[in-house]
């Protein structure tokens, strides 16, 4: 299925009302994005932005990009009472299989950004997090990535957006796996991340005179995104991922280590078969200049996906993917899920382009 | 004269054409954000970007937020050739008043971003410049922020828009000035200012091994923006202007000492009265959580300005005001006044929101 | 009194063992700072360093660069069984006042690094601060920035380290104060700093994401660091403070506005007449290259204040004071000041040079 | 051979006067802290620091940290009229090659920071780089990392210190492979460098605004360390560098894959043997708190190396090593082999201690 990029913006289909939409956990990072998002989408009205913490106060007061809306915080509670056609849960891991009976009592759509149901079964769950409270729920859910499951997110009710370092992962490598290319590599991943993935809040770790200029090594071994990875890329993978100086952005380095590598041309052939028509998937082809591979600060504030590669004599294949992972790594992907769901144009609502130069967005 | 926020935001009194557009200087940082601001504006069509040193090459190998764009960069001889129905100079300081002749003759409408054309006569030029090479297009320039000058700018040929620095100065204080508030205050201006300011390329002083981490006094005194400052604001100023680690942004923090300084509710009257209705002015006020005054990274990406301010006691008041140099202090200005000067929607192709969380663009 | 900087590092005149010191509050960023200086300060040998949040664990589980020292964090209450020849006090501001009893029977010298004793009347103190609970010590206590009160410090039983802001204003402009020419200037101090200021730890507002490349008015008016300032240097201040993306670092931006500015020659005179001798003030003086004015990344790491200025006119004199806030603004004061107290070579243990390059340190 | 830490610091052999030292290549950055090093090292005595771009001049006008000393720039060509101790060439690569015979004349020692003569025969220099053009010294030439070389490096009179991530890397994986534990794994190396690697000066690419807030992938394949790494690990590496937001710094993940991956006791066996009497090495072992691996922000000033690792599973190790690259990894790393070469104590002038907190050094 192609995208659907010219499919109306607004659900034509009924009455030409902008849809319903509730985000719980909205005084968080992904949260607060889904609200810009979607204050600036013509199909869509929000209703409620639920959070625990400053319930009563506006949005303007965490968000400082959103004090133009007339919008305050209800109570997580508050969801139970309000009707919505869909709803965007971007808590903390845990919370949304807790609440998934009330959320898809509430809602006709319900996206979750957490990782609560991004795995299809149980004991997969069980494999890399703790007990599930919600697993008859888990074969209902469509993994969110358009890109590796657009039709089955179109007919979803529970959508699951994809982790942000399993997305960048997963984009990087998921052409050469359609291709039948990676069943003979080792797969080495090594990541590097923002600020903005550790969420709103934070302790000494995250503070700005501990986390300022680190390249830290956060998870050496044992991510639980490898879950989502080796489910979509059929293989097993080895991932590391590092903290480094920057608030937006994840950058997948995939070591593909071959006998005998793949020629340039069968890779650059298995890109352009999976990512010739994807809207939010840019390849980057070398070239000279600056920017001759994907960069995290060249997708910031954007929906963009950027891969490109390295062929590296026989033996090795370096895949590089960028995105931010505020957007295409969290609320870009559940609104372009939704977006899918609900008929509406894939690209509605996600259009913004990056900005050159830019810092550390 | 109010905003003309309900405009068209294309030219339908013709023929319903967009506007065609060249910019010089366009592998600059403000001609590369003109670039991009014109591609998502329905009223114009790029038909020339100039540039000495990439003339030849794909828009993208510089902005790699351009590279979907089928445009190269032309040498800057062509303009002479094509007839367009505005002209954006975004060329270092000293060009525009070289081609100016050459400009004028190619388009209906010529908006400098330089300083060229800022001053309104030779002998204020030559107070804070060297001599000027065409001194007859002076007195015809229309100062192109919108907030001070709107009506000017839309009977005008020829703009120039203001320096960074000056318009975050500007823009903090005009209200009090307008209002007769700053007849009787010392002013004293502490620029903060990221790296972008300098433009692209650079020496060893705007690498980043020596410009991270900084709080650099670049001009302690004698900066040339306190010319068009003193003239817009009627009263003399002292400004020193530093460099801090963010690549866009511009802060500006006045200080106005009084004998007997301005109520509180006489503050915000004048700020009310000048920036009610105004698009890309936001006045912050205070409050509680984090956000609480003007911030160069809230604003990063927009055409806004944040303006606010503090009454210390009754001997001054601090008057905080925030940009996004590289748009509300070049090429987002520039394109507001054009708007302004064509008859379009003023907010027409720079409503894009700012990000939260956000490092520093 | 000029520094004894050849007097010993150790203190010959007894029986040569080092000094025994206690560091209260030692996993804060300024307790930890003491840690460093002193393992290293032939003079002196640690033999407590209280934490309440730590107490029994490694120093280098919180300080990483202090992992070779064989030494655990103590509780707090252990002060009082452990008597030594100095204990340092780091803990937040109210902590020393409630126990400043128990420090001064433990220790033959206490050195306050909090606002608690700085101020020389409790009537002072409830200006800026809330009510005082040891206010008999006031007056004993010795303001510890030795640039401005070497003699008092030399025979004082109590020493209170200056604020970082305060220290960075005041070493900027005490030489024109002492010489006479502040009397008939205003004065406005628009300082920049870091995010070690804030201390370890910190919320949502100090976590990376919301801190990393603000230009963030965080003291508007009434900092409290202007009681110090106006107190030595004898008139009044206009007071800003802003957090910019740096962690450690102080700059003050003085604006002095005169109806006549003293000439150039008197104020280098002013300064060298104060400064000649000091071992831990540089004088910047302009000059080409990139590095023409105090920086305070040059300085980050090192006891050294950069102090500098210019003229503009004869109504302006912009002078500019970097220090690094964790050293010269708290624990490299504080290891000053006693050297003095203690009779050891004033540049003991402090005699670090700075980084070329380096980013934000 | 063990390090000789209990040597004199000076040449107590001789008549106890100072080694005289030239500096070539002064102005750069490893020149520079060469300059710094040297100051504060009492067995050296600085008689030349050359520059072609700043001859003349004083070296505190490019280096604001050296300000006390001085200390002119001479000519290049002044080399060959000073008689010296020891002459460090720090200039760019291929400019030691021309000049080696001049520089051998001059100096009893020679250390090269350049890539000239890290390899060993000409054979091998021509298949990474371009011709030699002085072939005949490659043999002589012993490789400068004590770690690894620490008796070649004492009878030699040329040494060449060992490339910055080559540094990092070798360090890293060094004692897996005097163990013999490497023979059986494929060596992945994923780099993440600091904007200090790319020297003093730069164009576009290097300028702040662009250079901000990377991920940016710089040696995708092919990088020239390689050939020093393999030719100290004795295996093929695939390597990959990428430019990371940080001045100073290099740090290398190592992702070691096995059939049958070593125990962790055969692993900490591995560098204990090899590090357990190294002044310069500090294994990190994980743990509790925020610094659980090695960081180059934990090393920055010092010339440290850290290094740690992480078993995942059977099959991968992944090994964190992390240096300063201007220290350890160039300027301290080519001090302390001059230490070895001249019998000084090996780590006189190089027992900095790091800070914390420190943003981005």
């Amino acid at each position: 299925m192609s995208p659907a990029t010219d499919a109306p913006a607004v659900d034509d289909a009924g009455d030409g009302a902008p849809t319903t939409a509730t985000v719980v956990g909205a005084s968080g990072f992904a949260g607060g994005e889904l609200l810009r998002l979607l204050a600036d989408h013509p199909g869509f009205a929000v209703t409620g932005a639920t959070s625990r913490e400053y319930a009563g106060r506006s949005v303007g007061a965490v968000h400082p990009n959103l004090r133009d809306l007339d919008l305050r915080f209800s109570r997580p509670a508050d969801v139970a009472d309000d009707a919505v056609g869909v709803l965007f849960a971007a808590a903390p891991h845990g919370v949304a299989m807790e609440h998934v009976d009330t959320y898809r009592a509430a809602a006709d759509l319900v996206v979750d950004l957490s990782a609560d149901f991004r795995l299809d079964s149980a004991a997969a769950y069980d494999a890399w997090y703790d007990g599930h409270a919600a697993p008859d729920h888990l074969a209902d859910a469509a993994y969110g990535l358009p890109e590796v499951n657009r039709e089955a997110i179109a007919d979803a009710a529970l959508v699951a957006a994809g982790g942000c370092n399993a997305t960048a992962t997963i984009l990087g490598c998921y052409p050469l796996a359609e291709a039948g290319l990676l069943d003979d590599a080792d797969v080495v991943v090594d990541v590097k991340v923002g600020s903005s993935e550790g969420g709103a809040g934070g302790g000494r770790a995250a503070s700005h005179a501990e986390r300022s200029g680190v390249v830290r090594p956060y998870a050496a071994t044992g991510h639980r995104h490898e879950a989502e990875i080796e489910a979509w890329l059929g293989t097993d993978v080895s991932f590391t991922a590092h903290a480094v100086d920057m608030v937006r952005g994840a950058s997948a380095t995939c070591h593909l280590l071959f006998d005998a590598a793949p020629s340039t041309g069968d890779l650059w052939s298995a890109y352009r078969e999976a990512y010739g028509d994807e809207p939010f998937v840019e390849l980057v082809g070398g070239g000279s200049g600056t920017y001759r591979y994907p960069e995290p600060k060249t997708v910031a504030g954007t929906n963009l996906a950027q891969v490109g590669f390295e062929r590296d004599g026989d033996d090795r294949v370096v895949v590089f993917s960028a995105i931010d992972n505020v957007l295409k790594g969290a609320a870009g992907q559940a609104l372009q899920a939704a977006n899918v769901a609900l008929g509406y144009a894939e690209t509605a609502g996600l259009q913004r382009r990056g900005l050159h130069p830019v810092g550390s967005p």
